[in-house]
């Protein structure tokens, strides 16, 4: 069913040694979405379906009788919500997406307590507990997991579809999807993503979703992406070469106040210290300069919006949330829509959902 | 939509420093139960409601078809059970009565493998958390946060209900209730409630579930409230001073054996000696005198019951178990069918309820 | 309603020292499966109805509209999955079969954080946990449990049933279902599993698998079992005795490779080291002669299967995974599909399911 299932099939080792956007690619089944495991994955047209879908399936959520219609799309099917690693946030946001759908769902949280203790390999467990489930929800502090099950089961009498919720310090394409989601949903008035700015503030270097994000903003026209960090945690040149390969307009600097007035979307982030090289090495830093206070909304566009992942801290104080232009609440569920959306393309209920809601 | 949602609102603080009647009466919905937060919130009429609701939910469930019409009721809505401190009893009751009426559920139990060791708050933290849910039952070990995190909701763009599941030391008013209907169940064929005689037996200076029971009994006419304990452990004085507030018949005293053949229902507790100021202080006490054994049956009245919060130690010798009157397994499932009860009057499906049980 | 719930019934202690086929009877109710406790349970017609059962459920389980079937079956009814001794496998596998027949469930997984220390008793906190529940699986450390809470819920207002899903050393009736199932659907087309050699290969001595299958084997006719296995590690005495005395053809040895190709089908079991009486003493054995690898597959006959229980170690080599008589992933499904047998044998959804399957 997947490519890498085919017989002509690349080893494990061959694959792993690629780059992301070649795996992407291995990973692609003729037109059809199966295995959900790196941000390239994902390409313009993808993303806008996936917009489109996920407002409807919001819509649609509105009443007991679009419930209801929901949650029998899926009622046969089962996920598994392999969480290692320990995430309530993302955990909630697939679990509801699984059940906006009607799929039962099942956990494993600890390993530790399973088999592994009798001495099975990871592989031999995570195939067992596959047998159980049409999908496997992945999330896991090892760099590459996913990808190597999915390579793995795609090679078994009973391939199933794996979704990437999280793995190492690299890859959590999901979250990236529902930044741009948002994104789509900010700008759905206003011509949509193209041309828009687009505004990075704080640990630009080790933040996971600032660097996806970054990446999936090359799919739009004429978008401008502004990082403002202090210069140890600017954003990595890895990044900024993939940008300057896609012809990206973007500026580097550290004077955040200069720079928010001309955001149309400002990303507001958490100094992840818990990566810190020596313990204590962020706090030297003066980092209160790049945390978003009351003071600020007046320097914002009036029609802008200020989204952060999540959880905080200090980077932006409370006293925002009541700014209808503060949308990182709103952002939380609009990962459980876009993650429902996702799984109804895997699973292909995508028609009968664009119907219901033409209807 | 709550009154703590209008324009004129308190603050937390303001709220913080009244009463419990008085954050009752703030926390009531003209005529619309939302929040469930204090034993205080719960008059005749609403116990009377809930009672009768309960006892259709229960013939409902007896049949397949009853209970697939009682699983379509709430088929759309999701409950999170936010259960920071461990309670299996209660836990079960919640969860069985959401799954009663088709909620899906999801758990949170432990905060600590969550974000909140990322430096997130609590309101934060249960802000998230409430994002994927239609109304979170909170279990916690902090007094007033689940009013705290219901005020907070109150002012936000997407304000849910919240269910006191017990926090702290002293509210845990679904307990009560479920007392209360078991109550109503036992004397359903005697005029109810009323004029009933009621003798607590125990640790009553610490029992949570006494002290709530016996504020709430005084909204029946002419009951009489017998307390018997050690001298140490006997009701606190702010009850007493709300039962001759309410004009309430008590008295209190140590012999068990000349009480107990007085009373219509004997509610039996366990000694709390987690709450022991010095370790082993209860056990100085001769606690064997407040223990219902075998040889207490000749003493009870024939149509009286015998109650437990459960869970029990040495209080009820097992060998009483088989006796009709003994009700606290009964207690048991009695929760269940009342929490179902409540979940159906915050969420407006009595009306389809009543007309399915006429019908 | 059952045997043990009559008034002339056993106090536990006499049923305790009763032996399994005695016990097996007691629990037995006229004609009708309740309590699931012993391998012993299963004659061979009762094997047969749930081979055929569990197949119609897995042809029914392909389509949409069949799942929803299935679904509805007892969407009713709730299991209570209490697994106090971890084991995600069989966890999973119990849990995946309620959700097929629609069953929701709960779970008690850690009984520390629970009443228990408030002092209760095992058997309080177990019925209590039943009165939310309509069936208990039940997969504890401590063996005999399960039979001690079907007695003792049997004798109560509101028995359910009891599943052993593995209690202590000895008993683990289900995991013995599901390699008869996988022997029943390996042989169909070749005359079932009457006339078959069945080779097990192992820890003989230790492994709960091989000692229940080698006794169910014995409702057929004319099987052949090849016991071969380190001297130290070779099956007991005891189920030889019951192989004399049912006049079953057996042959013990230690050289793998002379009995291989005798055998239809070929069972090898992980080296239980966790029970060694001094720790490394299973190291000093020569275990590396009962492993199977890829030039096993030569010696095994064209259309025998090769079966493991699963958590692997060494025992087989993961290139043999690929081999179509490799058939120990299918083992995994095959515990699904009887358990939901089981499951529909106890509520009486049998008929249903026969009609649907025929139509």
């Amino acid at each position: 069913m997947s490519k890498t299932g085919a017989e002509e099939s690349l080893t494990w080792e061959e694959l792993r040694e690629m780059g992301p956007r070649e795996r992407a690619r291995e990973f692609e089944v003729y037109g059809r979405l199966f295995h959900v495991l790196l941000a390239q994955q994902f390409d313009r047209a993808l993303l806008d379906e996936l917009g489109v879908q996920a407002t409807r399936i919001r819509h649609i959520a509105k009443s007991k009788a679009g419930m209801d219609f929901l949650r029998s799309q899926l009622s046969h099917k089962t996920a598994m919500l392999y969480f290692t690693q320990p995430s309530s946030r993302t955990f909630l946001s697939f679990h509801s997406a699984c059940q906006m759908l009607g799929m039962k769902t099942v956990e494993v949280r600890d390993t530790a307590t399973s088999s592994e203790i009798k001495g099975e390999t990871q592989e031999d467990s995570i195939r067992t507990f596959s047998s159980f489930a049409d999908v496997v929800i992945m999330r896991t502090a090892v760099g590459g997991l996913a990808e190597k099950m999915a390579w793995m089961l795609s090679h078994t009498e009973r391939p199933i579809p794996i979704i990437n919720a999280g793995s190492g310090k690299d890859q959590h394409p999901t979250q990236a999807l529902l930044d741009v989601y948002t994104l789509q949903r900010s700008f759905e008035k206003r011509g949509g993503i193209d041309n828009k700015t687009v505004l990075f503030v704080g640990d630009l270097a080790r933040g996971r979703t600032v660097r996806s994000l970054a990446q999936l903003l090359t799919n739009y026209r004429g978008v401008r992406q502004l990082f403002v960090a202090p210069p140890q945690l600017q954003i990595g040149a890895d990044i900024l070469e993939l940008l300057d390969a896609a012809g990206v307009q973007y500026e580097l600097g550290d004077d955040f106040e200069a720079m928010l007035p001309r955001a149309d979307a400002i990303y507001m982030t958490r100094i992840q210290d818990e990566w810190d090289q020596q313990a204590g090495e962020s706090r030297q830093l003066d980092l209160a300069r790049y945390n978003f206070g009351v003071r600020h909304l007046k320097l914002m566009l009036p029609h802008a919006v200020l989204m952060h992942p999540l959880p905080r801290r200090q980077e932006i104080a409370t006293e925002v949330d009541g700014d209808s232009r503060a949308v990182y609440w709103r952002q939380v569920r609009n990962g459980m829509w876009v993650r429902a959306a996702l799984l109804a393309r895997i699973f292909n209920c995508c028609g009968p959902i664009r119907e219901f809601h033409g209807a």
